[in-house]
């Protein structure tokens, strides 16, 4: 033994009730949310706790008026790019119009109670309506009953409230991390891509059409009425996406001019109001919204619809959109802070859409979550806290309770064209492009993604592309990496040899570095992985001299291990002592290291096989070689002699 | 910067091409299989390439009269043990008694030509005979209509044939490798069970009978017919039962009394039906096998029902069972080469399971694979080639042509003796308490599919075992463990502070290691974590003097990462910079850096910002710090002179 002072600590077995506390902990409470109220006085305690349950509370004592300057501007702008998005979505779900407005109503005020983030703005999405209609409507048709498809509506949002809150008090936020930014990306641009084919029905002013998604039947059923074309609608249409076009044009220009285009939805929908009105648009074959009544939410508790028939349908939407609108809310909210350097809890924000959803359900509002494009103009006004969802919250109420009937006069092609134009933002050419450059695998999620949404359906869609990320991390663990190890010259350092070409390998020992995690699903790749190099060094040196005679493990990576993994371990120790060939193994983590004693495999090849670094186990080795080489050497001499 | 003469090698950034086909044989082709004819010529090559596929080639033509002895006598052993469990697993199947033999003559010489395996031996297994019993039983009653119960069991048999040979030709054995040990255990001891449960009709003898196999129905059956309960054959099923008990317990203590074992069934079998001849056992209430008839296993391949009714149930039965088939087979044939240290080709034992499933389901044989005790018994008989299968199928032809009549007086009683006896060995109690001991998890894995199996169904028990194990997986790339190193002293070795307390931090200066993979399913974990490392760390040191200066990232451990990944860097990045810290990087792996590369981050933080190891970082850190420091006391000298 050569002299190596630092030696691997074996006294750390820690017990199955500290390790249990310290996974569950890191599983679901990784941002470790109490330690704020740790050491603090009962009192206190309880008054932190309550802040940090409803963050209402901590915000609004410090609320001032110079805070409520900026979230006024910033409210108001939202309200007017609300009352248009949230008829124009309603459309897409098959929903009466004024719903839309119901929804911006009540649940920025339960968000701004609940919700963590500062410059989210609550509303309702375009992609979640259209998967609503497209699962509920398979089930009920909403032309032939739509009092019951309503009311599965708000059934199906209560569900999406309960699983949310659910998911939130439960810490589960884990979930949401397995959409990965891949799979949301292309989900956005398919579902971009169908909803602005659904939208050739109200450009071109049709009346039959397709209760399917995919692009092949939209497009059969735009280019099979082609009889109901309306040249006078197109052209309206085609004028109103023209000017939204053109003002979103201008604030990527002019990043400060934003607000012409956070107004000009509003601006298309009074113009379409005036011009449907005056011209007497309907006779001309443009159909207007028609019939939008005064007063608030009516209560819709009653209405829920438990009935066993619609029970799978109602679940289903409720879980898929919830996820989906969860997956959206807190990605939006998230990049928002990071921007300004502040953090969203996660798990919070998935308690307030819980919230959110629930009393949506009860007073006649379907899905919300945090919608891009208006979180981006809430944060573009210059938000400063929840507060001006409140706001948004308020005018809402006044445009409920006195403006609405204004609204019935807007042309369905002017929903239409403010549909398309908010849809053609969200196709994100750059990032399958950087995607497709970066990460091939990546794009090939992305695409399923984007192809399944356009192609067959939502959810399918959907259901590919997050099949495929796992089908990836399952790969991930079932082939981890390993390397040779190689000396840098004039170091003790050891790196990988295909990567650092410079570096040498010692005659005689074969260093290793063994991927994360070691588990059953990748044992048997780690055994047959470790044994061709092996067999592949001793391919190389056919002279007896260069025969290897030591393997040495670097373990430094291994965060993780179960009892197939160390079972492996003691395979490839048997089948490398049949060959003649020490194995040793060098840094073992904690985790890696206390099953490897429970498991006895620690005392089978002996503590004195343990290594702290990589270099000590080189010299032990090469410390052993000599003295056999030198022993050989003798006994030859002594048989000479 | 400090004189790090070791630089981190920025140019070796390969193609998509070779990463994408290295991957590629990495996940598919691990073992490597052509490497050993890659340099020969043509005509040789050609023979290799043969004898590659056809193991048979290369054993055959070096067989002599000293092996064939050995394989002699190992194949009339597991002869004798082949014709009471063939018959035993039929009835356990709900299938004519003389299927069970017929499965026991075809396969074993489909398995001789392309086996890899010398020890395996070839038959029926008692689990998947419940399965197929329990899937297919469900749909068509093989009471009410035998004939087509039969002709669905020959077509679930092809199935499996064809997913099997499927599995092997694309490379797919990585599918196996998702069965984990745990969940075998369980499974198997679980199937144990029910299946020792079940012998209790015929023990009892009893008439009446449940279709359902968990443990509430089967115990309800039994105690429910108590007026069918015959004590005369539970009388002479608990003295069978002792005898092959005590047999095998004789073998335990004396190995090399094996064959004791190994005959007792068969022994049991001549026992019964001498016993049944003579003493008119009918009469008494123990029922018989029946009607045996001599000859050679009619084709079956018209029989083979593909109408779409029954598809879904025979496709499901042939895919289950074949996947188990496979996992027992390939688990045992490994594990008596590794006692040999020799080396099986699971991809290759797939593609002979195929082909012998497909042949079998031609010629009136139902599923076949290499089960546990037969094999034990081939082995410790001291076969030497795979032509133990084929004296087996001789052995078992001559049976078929002459004897076969003869085994139509067995009672049922002693095959339920026999079975029980077989399961009472497969419960291992060992296993699952060294997994209690060593890894929780693995023993959660291990009885979710022991209850499942037992209290509600065979599939529902293996899913749910299943799905757990691969939770694990995902939780174990959705939680990779960080820790914070330090320096051990006297050395260059930084490491977990945890695990080593007696290392040090040094001030200023956070040291991270990171776990692997990086990807979207745990970026926001990776990033909460890293920031909350930063926060503890100037939570510990309020004075201003210790606040955290740089943080070094050691991502030496991390072998792969995905768009999402990087992402997370750069927010981290920003993040720290806001804060003034600097980030760093220590020995990022060449599929990290490629991607860091592509993706500009290493352009973003500067290629001086990394290092090939800690202590490099360490010291050019430190000489920043201390170059400020001195910077801001020869300042505040300056002001004061």
């Amino acid at each position: 033994m050569t002299n190596s002072s630092h030696m691997v600590n074996f006294a750390s077995s820690r017990g199955f009730c500290t390790t249990f506390k310290s996974d569950c902990k890191e599983t679901f409470f990784p941002d470790d949310p109490f330690h704020k109220f740790k050491d603090e006085k009962p009192l206190h305690k309880a008054k932190k706790i309550i802040q940090y349950f409803i963050p209402l509370f901590e915000w609004l004592p410090k609320y001032n008026l110079r805070l409520l300057r900026y979230d006024l501007l910033a409210g108001i702008t939202i309200t007017s790019l609300a009352i248009p998005q949230g008829i124009s979505y309603a459309k897409l779900a098959d929903l009466p119009p004024i719903i839309g407005l119901y929804s911006s109503f009540i649940p920025p005020f339960v968000y701004a109670i609940f919700g963590s983030s500062k410059h989210l703005a609550v509303g309702t999405v375009a992609a979640n309506s259209l998967l609503i209609a497209e699962t509920i409507g398979n089930k009920v048709s909403p032309k032939d009953n739509p009092t019951l498809y309503l009311h599965l509506v708000f059934t199906a949002t209560f569900f999406t409230g309960i699983f949310q809150l659910a998911l939130g008090f439960l810490r589960l936020g884990i979930l949401v991390d397995f959409l990965s930014h891949s799979t949301i990306t292309g989900f956005m641009g398919g579902t971009a891509i169908i909803i602005c084919l659904q939208q050739l029905k109200g450009i071109f002013g049709l009346k039959h059409f397709t209760t399917h998604t995919d692009v092949v039947s939209v497009l059969r059923a735009v280019f099979s009425h082609r009889n109901e074309w309306r040249w006078q609608s197109a052209v309206v249409g085609v004028v109103f996406l023209c000017f939204l076009q053109f003002t979103r044009y201008l604030r990527q220009r002019k990043p400060k001019l934003f607000w012409i285009s956070a107004m000009s939805p509003m601006v298309v929908v009074v113009v379409g109001c005036l011009f449907a009105y005056f011209a007497h648009a309907e006779k001309h074959g443009i159909n207007i919204v028609g019939d939008l009544k005064k007063g608030l939410n009516p209560p819709s508790i009653q209405h829920l619809n438990f009935e066993s028939q619609y029970l799978p349908v109602t679940v289903r939407a409720g879980l898929v959109t919830g996820l989906i609108a969860l997956a959206e809310g807190i990605a939006i909210g998230r990049s928002f802070a990071i921007i300004k350097n502040e953090q969203t809890d996660g798990n919070k924000e998935i308690i307030a859409f819980g919230f959110m959803n629930i009393i949506g359900s009860f007073t006649s509002c379907y899905l919300t979550t945090g919608p891009f494009s208006k979180t981006a103009v809430n944060f573009n006004a210059g938000c400063r806290t929840a507060m001006s969802n409140v706001i948004m919250g308020f005018c809402m109420m006044l445009t409920l309770l006195f403006l609405a009937p204004l609204f019935s006069n807007t042309p369905l092609v002017a929903l239409s064209a403010i549909i398309m134009s908010a849809m053609l933002g969200l196709i994100n050419y750059e990032e399958i492009i950087h995607l497709f450059k970066v990460d091939k695998f990546d794009f090939v999620i992305c695409m399923a993604a984007f192809l399944g949404v356009s192609f067959i359906s939502m959810d399918v869609g959907l259901m590919l592309s997050v099949g495929l990320a796992l089908l990836r991390a399952l790969l991930y663990v079932a082939r981890p990496a390993s390397c040779k190890l190689g000396k840098i010259p004039n170091s003790s350092l050891y790196r990988d040899t295909e990567q650092y070409p410079g570096s040498t390998t010692i005659e005689g020992i074969l260093v290793l570095q063994l991927g994360s995690p070691i588990y059953f699903a990748n044992c048997t790749y780690i055994r047959e992985r470790t044994l061709r190099y092996v067999q592949e060094e001793q391919g190389i040196s056919d002279s007896k001299s260069d025969v290897i005679e030591h393997v040495l493990l670097d373990l430094s990576g291994v965060s993780s291990i179960d009892m197939t993994g160390i079972e492996t371990f003691v395979e490839i120790r048997r089948i490398l002592d049949a060959k003649g060939i020490k194995l040793a193994i060098v840094n073992p983590r904690i985790e890696v290291l206390e099953k490897m004693t429970l498991a006895k495999f620690t005392d089978a090849i002996g503590k004195e096989s343990f290594y702290l670094s990589i270099e000590d186990a080189v010299q032990s080795c090469l410390f052993t070689l000599n003295s056999k080489k030198t022993a050989t050497e003798s006994s030859n001499d002594q048989n000479v002699a």
